[in-house]
């Protein structure tokens, strides 16, 4: 019933970015993110629950899990609660494998979201969420990003950080592949071409790039844009919040390509 | 220099909402929100400010208040930090008084977001901000959603709290004031009508709601529905952001609106 100490520390470690880059293994807590994972056939390699802080549909979902035989560890409520993440714990979190992607393999990808700068863990999360929504095939991250697997980037993921892979790259490697293959770089700017405009030119393959609300987009990704875009709005606000324009850009783009596959 | 015990208690006291609802006042931290404070003519009552913690654009930001006439309190670094909200305090915060909006005199208003049941500051406050750059023109929130002036929905809304009028109204007053006066009531449903086709039934006055992502919307609104719109995605994800969502629908209708406005 008790965790050792040791095995509370691992846990509790990879809710920083050293501990999930030592350990190759990341946290996803809670119910829904936990369902998220059986539907999309991505099984944690193990479950920590505590039954004096799992509700029915905790309990339910411990039975699909030892169906599955996912390796199974109730601990006392006073563990589950030190290795949560947040301050309500819904007392059952998963410990799952952090996909190695081969950079030299998402060539094969076509629909790229790029997010570069991007450091709100809440923008970041919600952006892949709509990246999987909106038929992007490969979410991209700069290093000075945040960690996409960091547990409050993968709680506003609402599980489709097991539904689309995810990479983070140098800016120089994502740079040279978008030139060797030729893809277009799409980025939002006040400036820019009014949106439907500038999707007009997008043919192919293609990277939208989204920086962060207060820095932007690092230069070299600016000097890289193919396609400016611009989402028309009331001067009342400076500016929409990264993860709003991001996912209505992709959303105009979704619109499109399905329109293309349809004729 | 130093605050005194009553004033700390005070200004904390409107980190809460009873504190917010028997001053009358709320806080609003750092330099970009009080800036916006200056351009939409909405000044603070009072800045606090700490000269060891703000930056040059606090300083810069300081002068202007001056200038403005606005009551400066120096305090220390110590106090700047007890009355923060936030583990990185700016240094700067001011105090603004709750606009008291009359529900009688809504009714000019033809463009609404209703945020009903929605708990979440962080998408609460993107949607206020989305509403204003997408020309709603009031902002109305039940009692079962989170309170407007919670310092973490003023921080999302990053400055669209002194933009755009925001009223908290009972469900059956919202449902009287629709009837009296007209309005559609759009709301966001999977198996609802597709976007557009479903847009192209909003006559001229709407109440766009939108519900909290686990609980939805509440059944007298859900009664009270004239347009059930859907935003097609892959099913690869269960569903959008609530944020997300809502800013979509009102960037169609902003879209919508001033075309119709152009002609």
């Amino acid at each position: 019933l008790i965790l050792t100490k040791g095995e509370r520390k691992r846990i509790r470690s990879l809710q920083t970015k050293k501990g999930r880059l030592k350990e190759g293994r990341f946290i996803a807590e809670g119910i829904r993110l936990l369902e998220e994972s059986i539907r999309n056939n991505r099984l944690p390699e193990a479950v920590y629950y505590s039954e004096n802080l799992i509700s029915e549909n905790g309990q339910e979902l411990i039975k699909r899990f030892r169906t599955l035989k996912v390796p199974m560890h109730m601990t006392s409520r006073r563990d589950a609660e030190s290795i949560s993440d947040t301050h309500t714990a819904q007392g059952i979190l998963g410990l799952f494998a952090i996909p190695s992607i081969e950079f030299a393999s998402i060539s094969r990808y076509k629909r790229i979201l790029l997010l570069d700068n991007l450091t709100d863990p809440g923008n970041a999360g919600t952006l892949i969420r709509s990246a999987c929504a909106f038929g992007i095939e490969l979410v991209l991250m700069t290093p000075n990003s945040v960690d996409p697997f960091n547990p409050k980037v993968v709680r506003a993921t609402a599980g489709a950080v097991f539904a689309c892979p995810i990479a983070v790259a140098p800016i120089k490697n994502i740079a040279a592949f978008k030139k060797n293959n030729r893809f277009q770089l799409i980025s939002a700017d006040p400036y820019g071409e009014e949106l439907n405009m500038g999707l007009k030119k997008v043919k192919e393959k293609f990277i939208l790039a989204i920086g962060s609300e207060a820095a932007g987009l690092s230069s070299e990704i600016v000097s890289m844009t193919d396609i400016d875009v611009r989402i028309q709005h009331s001067p009342k606000v400076e500016s929409l919040n990264a993860a709003v324009a991001g996912s209505i850009i992709m959303k105009e783009l979704f619109e499109r390509f399905s329109h293309r596959r349809q004729k």
